[in-house]
Parts: structure tokens; sequence; C-alpha cells
């Protein structure tokens, strides 16, 4: 049967890009935890694999033997309904089980994964393991980002990979796409997969608006810097410029000034800032200030949905004015898969998009992505609208 | 001109109020600040006042002389542009100047600002004056908030007035409104005072939905206490349940078990719980937490503001799903003025309607009222929806 | 008996003294505590009081009635065998009960126990009482240098007192007084009172050693300042620097830098530096740096103990070197007086001497006084000494 | 030369030793940082080597070529007069150099040092590589320690060594050695090596005492626990009943009731509690609280120094209840070595003896540890004294 095979191969290729991705990795860098929203990888690898022994194997496959009873403990993440899980700032302190043994882990899910779809593929399973690939795809992305965040914060930044090129240069010039006031179809409608919190699909009203073709380059950006934009409290939400006054933040995160000449790292290590590449790692809070300073602002999540078809875009997650709230037909999903989105619905900021780390076809135009406004250390960029 | 009167006669008449709800007050309780939330009496008197001096007498009288020079960096309170400011953890160390002189600093600039209205009201002038007089306002309500923490958090209970009825009584059965679908006008648009945030009508589009006419009372808030609600992870946000595991929250702010009998700190003192009262001093996350539990929902600030002709308002703030941020159309005022709203438009929750402590004429259907999720002072209530 | 009348005169006369202190206060300046270390006058007042109540009162007078119940839970400080108590940092939050009732409050058990103390009085009465006047006198200390940073911390400098002169002018020239290796005794030995601190009259080896005549003054100490003292991490402990750089420290409590000139504020308000005065509201920290800045070093309170016959003393505590550890033959007080000294012997320095603000008849050379090391609200100056 | 050979065969073997300890390690345990007081295995590698590299190659090597200039900044510890270092609570995020670079730099100073000596060896070289030595060995007791906590707190609890037996069993039964009253010699007075803190010998004078010939034992100490010591006040100090109460401190460190039964986790797993081995991994507040319970005290250490010829010590770290204060003679050595021990002397209490896991030749009877008084991952255990 097709539909079989086509899951199995997903299945088995997602399973191996995760590997591929921490290929360069030394043994070391796969423990550490140096901020609390970072991961270590080998906890990225285990977590992935938790997730299809506690929701296929340990549900499905009678005489189901876990490769170690104790793993269900130490790579839960946040699912309160799966017992107790260890502390996320706890991460980073757990030097056993080793990294064989974490790979060791994964063979031997993969493999009865693997297995049992073989002779075991009906509907309600296809549905968990494309859940299952979906997650792990997001996982992908956080090894990207968290190993940028490991290697990135040594004081002898070291390189990742002499070939990942994460500047995507932005070259076209600023066009404004006019969008008309209407009532506008948002959220996802197919029967393709999506996450829980992009279903119900429903009417909005937008009044006319603007919104740009481009996202924001980092010769953009340092104009604001220059100018004081981070002196200047005008630009700033409150909690924005409490946020810039206590972390003393001056510049994106990775910038450095180094004999007076700007510098980012890289996965390629440190580098002279790439004048025409989109600004990234910036927070929700310096993009609103970026906006502000330009007289412009934000699109919100809707006036982004609908104007998508006329600009680029998969080159950095984008910003958007929208907090993180429910759509109106909302419906979390039963069980412990329900702990995936909804609870996370309060004082988070809606990204839309993708990033140059996004897991191949795991990006959609309905697709909701979401961090806490003061967060950078994800491929975070800017997108401007006006009125 | 009838207009001076009537301004002339709102000013006054505001100053005279804010005085009258500390009238029950001893010298001590104006000066401390039991939570950084909460502001000493002494303070909400100075701070008012120095919005006329610093706005008014000092912009527009010639020659005018300060109170006291000093002052306007005592009582300025989050105003970046107008100077430094004493830190809002500090406030409460201020013993000096003494309760006494903040009454002279009150008369000396009410009766300058009287004195000048006489003969300079102008259309510019009488602006400043209403955003002065419902800026006071709200510190009306605060100064009964402060006062209830202030009260209320000592061990032995005082009583503030034995006249002051806050728990207006609900006994209506609950009823289902329903609104149709459609496009609906959103926002303030009179001529009357309102601010900025309000401001800007436009078109919102809703999905068909269901309000109820009333709001949750203490009696049906204590079966989801009883029902283990504030132990089970599945009803609350994951940032609610670290809030309520963190705070060992286990009831609305100042409910007291005592001998098995539920008791709430009033006005009037500690009383056995009034059960046909609205629940009042929730958080946003027991409001959601509670919904989730009934299988209901809060509803948007669209939603309120729709069907809001349809049921009785004001004896509570309610929480809404809505997150505080701009509407399309919105512009922050030039200049001080432009600190009053926009710069607190991210991690905040709108509330709609009035409480029992709001200002007579304070009050109307498009005013958005906005805290963090996790604050509890004010009287804040819970209004359910559905689908 | 004339034991009976000097006892009874004693205690009027100490109950008087505290209340002559806080004369100059207002009502407001009875209620905040700024800092953790410091508490309200309003506290001082009544736990001197409770004191006297809990220990003499309720324990010796048949048929006492209480003044009121719940103070015996809102004046107990620190003694755990006494039961609950209220947090110390929420000691600056009670408004209620008001200044004036505290002050009923003392009067009523001043006068119970003066009556009771007419026909009553014995030896264990009287050791109490005695205690309880050695108490109260601490509690005038802390109330004069309490007030002193309640009024000082405010950014309006209020006067406290235009007569008390808190700068004792050191004029006398430095001179190093020689005691010659022996064996000493240390501790109380007479039958007058002391805390149990100083008590098990033992001996100490003391190697030849010399100690100045004379307290550091503030010139002096400027020399420190201006030869970049603060900013140089050889002079200063590890635990020292780290508590330099959090805090910025960068001079004494209380001395400000106005147009290039140095000002102390004193209880006469901001006054230039007085450069005679002994320097004063240092840190161990501070005096330590100051003492390897000069090649010197601080005395152990047993070389103070030894040489005190030889200089003058009493214009401020003096840091020693002497970490507060029991003496050989210490032994706890049995019930809840044992709190009073023996559980603090840990993490605490030795200061000998007394200041300007300790009570008369309440200072001896034997008196161990202790504070952590990085606290300055008290008037703490150095003495220097070297081999 | 016979000195020569002797220097440098003590060089060689310590080396090797340090990297004996780490044999056992997985290259993921040399990474973390669980706790602040603990240092990651590679960072001790890295930071013994640069002590060498630092004092001698750099100093002394003509032409000499640091393995990489980076180093020095990374493996600096607490040295300020050596330059900028990594911040204590970042150790353990540093995932390069990895753990094979710091070998080779280990190599590469080990044979630089060896060769420079061959030729170079006068008194003062001498002198610095004895340093290097002990300080490389009290890193050696630190990777034990800190192994043992990085291990110990995996949820897992893995092995580290089958054959590491720290369970020196204490069977005699307690008696009291007298010691008479007297003027005592205290600190080193040979030319063999000591740290600064040990010297000056000087003069003490005790009073008689007595004190024990054995340490106390986990079935004393679980006599304590069995009668509540951990739930009353009054044996404890005022700080360390708050350290019980905010870390809710129920056993000493490693202790672990499973299904009633008292575990502790040694190098070889977690065992049976060994009632007839000392009890250890208990902090400065334990001893005290335990001491105070028995109506005993923890002696002194010039009390432990006079007698400890009569009894034997090296199982367990004892702790004294003397601070760590300088000996009247102290002198600070000049220039960064002088930043050895002077700074600490606040705020920490002194242990004397050595434990199971100081090296060999790294214990005499002079020896001055010290460590603030909560912590407990040391080897630490009591011995009793009275009057």
């Amino acid at each position: 049967m097709l539909i079989t095979n086509e899951i199995i191969g997903n299945f088995l290729q997602t399973r191996q890009a995760t590997e591929e991705i921490c290929a360069p990795l030394t043994q070391e860098d796969y423990v550490v935890q140096p901020t609390v929203d970072v991961s270590p990888p080998k906890w990225h690898l285990g977590h992935t694999t938790w997730f299809f022994e506690e929701f296929v194997l340990k549900k499905f496959v009678e005489d189901y033997e876990e490769f170690d009873p104790q793993f269900s403990f130490l790579f839960n993440s946040y699912y309160e309904s799966m017992g107790k899980r260890v502390l996320r700032t706890n991460r980073g302190n757990l030097t056993r089980p080793s990294v064989e043994e974490v790979y060791r882990y994964r063979d031997h899910v993969t493999n009865h994964v693997s297995e049992f779809l073989d002779d075991n593929l009906n509907e309600e399973i296809a549905k968990l393991i494309t859940i299952g690939i979906n997650h792990e795809q997001q996982h992908q992305e956080l090894l990207f980002t968290d190993i940028k965040y490991i290697l990135g914060n040594n004081p002898i930044f070291p390189h990742f990979s002499e070939t990942f090129e994460e500047n995507l240069i932005e070259k076209q010039k600023n066009k404004w796409i006019k969008i008309p006031e209407g009532t506008y179809e948002i959220g996802h409608a197919t029967t393709d997969f999506c996450f829980d919190n992009e279903l119900g699909k429903h009417k909005v009203f937008l009044h006319k608006y603007k919104i740009s073709n481009k996202l924001v380059t980092n010769e953009e950006y340092l104009e604001f810097i220059n100018d004081g934009g981070y002196s200047n409290f005008i630009y700033w939400h409150a909690e924005g410029w409490d946020w810039v006054q206590q972390n003393e933040i001056k510049c994106p995160l990775y910038w450095h000034k180094i004999d007076k000449e700007w510098h980012q790292y890289t996965f390629k290590g440190l580098k002279p800032l790439d004048m025409e590449a989109p600004v990234t790692h910036v927070s929700y809070y310096e993009a609103f200030a970026y906006a502000e300073w330009k007289g412009l602002k934000l699109p919100t999540e809707f006036e982004w949905e609908v104007a998508q078809d006329y600009f680029d875009w998969g080159k950095r997650w984008e910003w958007t004015e929208s907090a993180y709230t429910p759509y109106p037909f909302y419906k979390k999903e039963p069980g412990a898969l329900g702990e995936y989105n909804g609870k996370f619905m309060v004082n988070q900021k809606v990204l839309r998009g993708a990033s140059v780390v996004t897991a191949k076809d795991h990006s959609r135009y309905t697709y909701r992505n979401f961090f806490h406004p003061h967060l950078r250390w994800q491929f975070t960029g800017i997108r401007l609208a006006k009125r």
C-alpha cells in the first residue's frame, strides 16, 4: 500500500535527518544547557525518541520492552499527564546516559517502530506517526538554534559547519503590497497535517493595509542602532525598555563590535556583518522598537497570512503584532497531546513564516509559531507594515 | 460660559472625591507599599496633583512657582520623558513629605488650577483638564484597591468602612445571550472623552457566539475549588500552573478558611463568604481555568463589546481572552501623554466593564482596562461565553 | 529597700528615654522599613514592651489581662520558642495598630510592671527587669540608627534633630600603644549585669602588638578613596570585592559627592564632610581593606579588650578581626532568653566599644557587639593595630 | 642531583595521578557544572595545567609558545591579578576545547615543564613547582568530590568505581582524651612545604578540655534524625535553621530513604547506609546542631591541633568551631600567589584533618582547610569535644 511506504519513508528519513544535524558535534557538545530556553542536543535526541516510544510502542505494541524504564522520566519534557519529569533547568547536568547510549536508544525505537509499521499501519497510527514526525522536525529546528547558542556563547567561537549558509541575501528593494479591506478566511482547511492551533477555518475582517515585500536588512537595522535606537525609551514598550536596561542590550544576539567593525557569529564562525542579509536574532521588543522608529508597524498574523502569497518568505521567522491566543473554533486535543499548544496561549507573540533551519516540508502559511517577546535565540526577523 | 463652569465643577468635584476616599485612613495607612503593584495612598494624592502641576500650571501659568521643586521628582510615576523618578519599589519608604504637607500641596495646586481656569479656559486647556480628571479617577479606583490590599494583608484585618458594600448580589439565573455572525463596529466614536487606546472605530468579524447574562458567583466558583480545580494542571495554562504552585494558590485573594468555613476580607472586615455575590479578586489564570473546567470559555473583548447592551455590567472588571494590543488605527499621543497606554501593549490581558470602586462617570462600554494575567488585587470577575 | 527604688527608677527612666528618642518623629516616620535590617520605630516601641509583657506580666502577674492578645504575635521578633511572629520583611507593612495605640500599649505595660514591682520585687524579678532594661537600651540604639536610615534614604534628606552632634572630633595624633606578650584574662567577671556571651572569664595568650590610640578619621579615609582603594581588588576579601562591585560601593554609607565636594548625611541633615571626625558607617569589608591599604591590620577583640584601658573609646563601634564565636565556657541561657545571643554565633564579626547613640550605662569593655561584615547602618569605625 | 630527581618525580607522578582519577569518566562527565561550587572535571585538568604554564613556563622559559593563547583566559580561576577569567557560573557551558584537546594541553605543559626542570632547577623554581604540585593535589580532591556530585545528582545514580571504598569503618568506642590547661604552640614550623595560612608558629592558651578519640558514626547521627533533630530550632544557629527550612534539609547529602530504609550514594552506587561508618557530607550547621543535641561541642582548630597526636585522623575533614581568620603573624604572599588564601578569610569555618580522597602526602596536622558553613559536597564529618 502506497501510504504505508510513504509514511515509513518519511519516518525513517526524519529520524536520519535529526542525526545528520548532529554529525559535526563533539561528544561534549551534546551535554550542556547554557540557558534555560536551550536544551542539550542529547536531550533532543532522547526526547524525540521518547515520543515514539511513549505514544506508539508502549501503547500499541504488545509485550513491548522499554529500552530503559528510566528514560521515560529522563526524556519527558513538559507533558504533565505523562508523569514526573526532569526539571528543565536540570537537563544540562545529566552526563549519563551517554551520547552513545542515547543513539542506541534511538536505533532501538526507530527499528521497533519501523517493524511495527510494516504490519500495523492504520489511520490512527498514521496520524500518530505524522504527529511524531512533525514533533521531531520542530526539534530539528531547535537543535540548530540550540547548537548555535551553545557554540556561539563559547568565548573561542567554534565553527559548526563550513558550508551551512544561514544568511540568505535580501536584494530586492522595498515595495508596499496593498491589500484591500475585506473579510478573509484564516486557518488551515485541507486534510494535510497541521497542529491544532491552526485549525478551525474562520473569517476575520481586515481594514486595508500595506505590507513590505522584503525583510529588514542588517544595513537598515544598523541605522536604527547608529541613531541611538537602543538608548531612547520612546520607541520601546515599558517592559522592552526594562529588558534593554537590565540586560544592557545594544545590538541583536550574536553581534560583536570588534575594532570598530560589526561582526556576527554564524555557523561558519565569527564573520563581518553581512549588510545585505536580513537582520536576525532580534526579540519582539527590538522588532517593535525598530518599527516605531521607522514610523511603521509590524503586521498582525492575519495581515501576514492574507498577504503571504505576494511575497517570498522562509528566510526568517517573522514577529507579528499578534498575541498567541486561540482561534474562535480552537479545540484542544484530548489527552497528553492536548498539552502541545493550548497551554502556552498566554504572554507569547505569534511568529509567521519559517527560517533557514526549519525542516523541509515543515512550513506552511497557516503555521503559528510562538515565543516570549524577549527571546532571540531563534532565527527571528522583521517585516514591516503600514496602513 | 457653560463649558467653563462644568469643567471647573468636574475638576473640583474630582479633587474632593479623591480626598473623601481617604477620609477613613489613619496617617500611618497613607505611607506603606506592601507589594510592588500597590502604591501608598499618599503617593496617589501627590501624583494626581503632580499631573496638574506638571502639565497645566508649569506649562501655561506664567511665573508659576512650584509648591516644592522636589515634588516633581517624588511624584512622577512612569513618565520617562518627564525626568527622573523614584523607583516604584521605593515609594513605600518615603515618610516625608508628610501627609499633611501633601494635602497642602493638593490645595495649592487645586486652587491655582481653579484660578487659572476662571480666566484661561480654551479647548486645549479643557482637553488637558479632562485628561487630568480621568487620570485622577483612575487613581481613585487604585486608592480603593490599594487601601484594601494594605488593610487586608494586616494580620489584624482592620475595617475600612462600615457602610461600603462591595458585594453586589448577582441573583439572576444564567441565560445565554445569542449574538449572530457578522461584521461589527468596535471602538469609541463620539466626541466624548476617551483614552487613546479606544480610538479608531473599526470593524471586526465575529462568528456567532453565546455570552452569559451574569457573572460567576462565589458559590459557583467554590464548586471548582471543591472539585480540585487548583490541583489539576489540565485546566491551567503552563504559566498559570507554575504561578499556582510557586505561590501555593488555593483560592481567590482575600479568601480565608477559618474553622472549616470560608471567609472573605472586605472593606467591612472579615466576613463569611457571600455565596450570591460574584466571585472577585481572581487572576486571569484562575478565570481561564474556571472556564476550562466548565467546558466553556472567556469572551474576547470584541465579543464582550458587541454583546454588552444585553446584560448589566459594572460590578466587576471582567477578564477577557483578548491580549492588550493596539487597534488597527491606533496612534500614540505625542509627548509625555503618549506614554499613557501604548507602551503597556504587551503581555497584558484586556478587562472590560467597570467595578464597584470605579469612579462614577468613568465607565463606558469601549473602555479597555488591562492587567498582567497573574494580578488579583483589582475587583476582577468572570463572565462566560461559548460558541 | 534601696534596690527596689533603683530598679524601678531605671525601668521608668529607660521606658521614658525610648520615647524621648522618638519625639521628633512624624507619625509617618514610625511605620516604614526601607531595608530588611531596619525595623519601623513603631515596631521597636511595641517589641520592647512585648518583652516585659511576655516575660514578666504574663508569667508572674495573676489574672493579668493582655492589652491586646494579637500583639504577642505582632511584636515578637525572633524568639522561635515564643510562637508565631510577623516575618521580618513584613514589619514595614503594618499600618495598624496605630502609633497612638502602641503608645497606649506602652503605658499599659509600663504601669502594670511598675505596680507589680512595688510589691513583688525579688532577685529573679530583678534579674528579668534588668535584662528587659538592657534589651530596651539595645533597641534605643537601633531606634537611632534605623531612624537615620529611614530619613537618610529619603531623597529630600529631612533633618531629625538640630542639636544632636554625632561627629565627635578625633583631634589627637596617632600613637602606637605597645602591649607586651603574655597571658591575659578576658570576659566579664563582676556581678554587674552583662549578656551571656561575655561570661566565663578565661585566659588568652597574646603575642606582643601595638594598637592605635585613635580612630581613623574621614580625612584619612578619603586618602584611601582618592588612591583608588575602591577599585583595586588587592585590598579586599573576595566576598568584599564582590560586595563592592555588585552594589557599586564607592564611599561609606551616607556620603554624597555634590558638585565635587563630599557631604555626609547626619541627624542635622546633609553637611559638608567633617574631616576631623572619625570615619563611620563603614562595613567590615571596608575597614579591612583600609587596613590592608595602610599595611596594617584590625585588632582582634582580645587585643582590643586588653588594651582598652589605654585609649578613649565610645565614639564608634569598632570592627575587630575576630569572628563572633562562643567563649570557652559559654553556656546558653535556658528557655527563650537562650535565643538572645548564641544562635547568632556564625558568619558575624565582633565589634567592640560603643557609639554616640549607645544608651548611657549600656557600655562596658567586655561588651561583644556583632554584625554581618557587609552592614553599615550602625555607627561603625576603624581602629588600627600592628605587630 | 637528588633534589632534582625527587621534584621531577613528584611532579610527573602528580600529573599522572590527576589523570588516573579521571580514568573512569565518560567524555560527557568532564563537561558539566551542576552547582556553582562544583567545577567540570575538564576545567580542573585545564586549570592545574594553566598554573604551571602561567607561573613557570611563561615566566621562565625564553621563547615559550603557549599551547593556545585563549587558554589563559579559559582556565584562570579566581586570580584577579592574572587578567580576565570565565565566570565561575559559566564553566559548565564550555563544550570546547574538547576533553581530548585539554589532555593534549596537559601533555604539552607537562613535557615542557619536565624538560625545563632537567636543566634549570634552582630553589626558586623548586618552590614554585612544589606549590604547583600542592595546588594540583588540592584539585585532585576536588575532582573526587565534584565527580561524586555530578554522578550522585543524576537520577540514575551511575557507579564511578567498583573498588573505591569511601566508608572507612569507625569501630572503636568513644573515649575522652583529656588535655590539660596550658600555653601551646600552633602552626607550621618545619621547612617542609605548607600554605601561607599555616605559617607563623605562635602560642595559644587553652583551658583544659576533652576531645573524642573517634568520629560520629552514621548510626549515632541517625538517632539525632530520629529524635527530630531537623525539626527543632533549639539546636540550630538562626542561619542554620533558615538553611534547613529553605532547602528542606532532612538528612546528610547523598542520603535517600527508599522503602523505609536509609541508603547513601557512594562511588560504588546507591548502597544501604553503613551504620559503622563515620557520618559524612554534613554541613557545619548540622555538625553544630548535632553537638548541641548531644549537649557537647565542636573543638576549636587549636584544640584539635593540640590533641591530634592522641587520635587517628584522615577519614574525614572535621568541622571545627573556629572561624577562618589569619594567624597573628600571617603575611600574604606577594603577587598572584597572595590570592591563594588570605582573601577567603571571612565567613568560612576551619576544617582540620584530611579525607579519604585527599591526595597522599597532602595532609599534615597544621593544615587549615576552610568552607562556608552550609557546604556539604566535601567529605566532612564530626568529632566532639567538651570541657
